[in-house]
């Protein structure tokens, strides 16, 4: 779709807003779903004039991890531009990643004798983790030419990203996971596929030498696994694909993340829903484009609790008129992917989605709901549409061919 | 899709059932079509709870044949992996076709003085021309390296196999028909394109002056002319694509044959449906997947027969409970195509389908028929969207990404 509308770009005063309940798609328990059970007369009230349908992430079938939910959202393929397990899990713990970085997501381990006994440390706490990691941070900040930088994660888990002077190629991480995958082996070395890689398979090397060195004394963190080398997908900006100065409010790192990675600006924020949207609003004049991500959604489906889930989608209707007064030329209420609260977990059901703008029919769907969405006017289509409607929907795309 | 479904395939412990009901789709007559006019209460029950919809199994418009038909509901792209009509027909005629074969169609002919008179042979009774073909398969098995079989088919039509000792590369049937497509005028010798093609034409060659030799006295079928050269399509078995161990359950032949192409089990059975239930149940432990066709709805759809095409889907709609019964995990039932009787043939209309699994809305249909499936939950989707639907539904695709 990029090839398409980037061609057709145009720029004026209009202003959109993409809100993302993550996780927003359900599946009915006793008889309605999440969305079909909560009580939202400002969503409903919307949808009701709205254009709605149901949007397809990947494909039908396929259930989107939150990179590709997102990338998809912005306009992304997500099957062409895939984000490494290295980025994803860097830029989740709050790293910024550019064009110039390797990231890498690493367990401690332990080892004996050149033998991995255990390949998570004894899952030791996040707060021992958290000390040996600034230790390291501490003792190795740069290994060559590449600046180290450490993120600390949950229990065993934490990150690292090399910094080179120079933009990378794609192929400067086409390297083998370190982690044997079974106790009682030993680390396998890290080998580069290509002269690229072999450089940074070099800086990896020095780095497992240099952690093991730091940690010689630790009983069960005295060796670091390493996985998921990658480097930034080669992608359009998000302002060069859409002409949109955009701006991501996100509470959670990991959106924060995605969102820089297209080059979006995503200030840190705190707080909750009413305080992303305050944040939002002290903005308003200086984007084209914003992106509002609302997490909690998507949290309470993982654990399959229904009722909460159904409770922050409640707290997000009373928030909607604030958004409302905003004026935004263009609004898009939708999720990156469904969370059923029945399946614990992402899901590959289609994704309900409400488009308030002037050119629209509405009058289709009673509420807002994945079964009235399945009656609305645009029906069930890729998710990658979603940003060319938004652009069209706004005046933002030149008529294709004379 | 294999491409992004093959890498997320897992195992577990569910069953899926697909149920082709070959040739389901019609049109109204006198206001209703075969499946709205139809008494199915057992169908109509399921489709309430069931996700429904319509598959295209080509593209809009695009009338397929009974090969690309299955091969779609299968997961196969239908334009990518094209079933060459020699393969075609010798699996229709019960033939078994490996990776070392070269099929062809072949018609019984008049011959005289070089020239074709008669490019049917006056479409001898099939069972003169079942005589004849076992009278070739006496005189020729073998040609050079090449096993030679024969299979009658009806009135001046048999297919051939030449079986080599080695897998055959994919352009090894680059041959041309030998049928000049108008009488009175001289047969055309098989050319092969390639070196690899040259070897089966000189075999090709070898058969019809054989051929001639057997049938010189003859008055009718004193020749055969040759078309449709082809190889097996080089594509991923069905196990491989899906991770599923598959039984097929069709009394024809030709599905059989289409089963087996990709590597699924398929026995020979006999019977009526309710045989092909009872056969499926003593092997339900036994594998993952089962495909169970159902010919004689497409059959009287052909026909033009309305009523009859109506009666064989209420004779289904009667037995559906046995099904049931076993408590497949993932229940699909749905056509290869749409055959209306009003049309007495195939057509390009979207065939209705039904997936019955805890994961579904349902609730948005009040029957099955193509009708209520417009207003469904699985929208008009691309019938080779059906394999990653149903593995998804049964808990075997991982997620895609982080």
């Amino acid at each position: 779709m990029q090839k398409i509308t980037r061609g057709l770009v145009q720029n004026n005063a209009t202003r959109i807003v993409l809100v993302v309940l993550d996780g927003l798609g359900g599946l009915p328990v006793n008889g309605k779903s999440e969305l079909e059970t909560a009580h939202t007369p400002n969503l409903d009230a919307l949808a009701r004039t709205a254009a709605c349908g149901l949007h397809v992430p990947v494909a039908l079938g396929i259930t989107p991890g939150s990179g590709p939910g997102h990338l998809s959202l912005f306009g992304y393929d997500p099957v062409e531009f895939q984000i490494g397990r290295g980025i994803l899990e860097a830029l989740g713990l709050g790293m910024e990643i550019r064009k110039t970085d390797v990231a890498l997501r690493c367990n401690y381990a332990t080892i004996e004798n050149g033998i991995i006994r255990d390949r998570r440390a004894g899952r030791i706490p996040s707060d021992q983790s958290r000390l040996l990691t600034g230790r390291l941070q501490a003792a190795i900040s740069r290994i060559g030419d590449a600046e180290v930088s450490f993120a600390p994660g949950m229990e065993h888990r934490f990150a690292v990203r090399f910094r080179f002077p120079d933009s990378l190629p794609p192929d400067a991480a086409l390297i083998n996971d370190t982690d044997p995958q079974k106790e009682g082996l030993k680390p396998l070395p890290p080998v580069g596929e290509t002269a690229s890689a072999r450089r940074t398979a070099q800086v990896a090397e020095a780095l497992i030498s240099q952690v093991s060195g730091v940690l010689k004394d630790e009983k069960k963190a005295n060796y670091a696994l390493l996985r998921g080398f990658s480097v930034m997908p080669h992608l359009l900006t998000f302002t060069e694909a859409n002409g949109l100065r955009a701006l991501a409010v996100a509470v959670y790192p990991m959106y924060r993340g995605i969102a820089r990675l297209i080059g979006m600006e995503a200030p840190e924020v705190g707080g909750d829903v009413a305080d992303e949207i305050a944040f939002m609003k002290t903005r308003f004049n200086d984007y084209d484009f914003f992106f509002l991500h609302v997490k909690k959604v998507d949290s309470y489906g993982e654990d399959g609790n229904f009722e909460e889930k159904k409770k922050r989608i409640e707290e997000f209707d009373v928030l909607l008129p604030r958004i409302l007064e905003l004026g935004p030329d263009v609004l898009i209420i939708t999720g990156d992917h469904s969370t059923p609260a029945l399946m614990k977990g992402h899901s590959w059901h289609p994704v309900p989605v409400l488009l308030k703008s002037p050119y629209v029919f509405g009058g289709l769907c009673g509420g807002f709901s994945e079964r009235e969405c399945f009656r609305g006017e645009l029906g069930i289509f890729p998710t990658t549409s979603l940003m060319p409607l938004a652009l069209a929907n706004a005046g933002r795309l030149k008529k294709f061919g004379a």
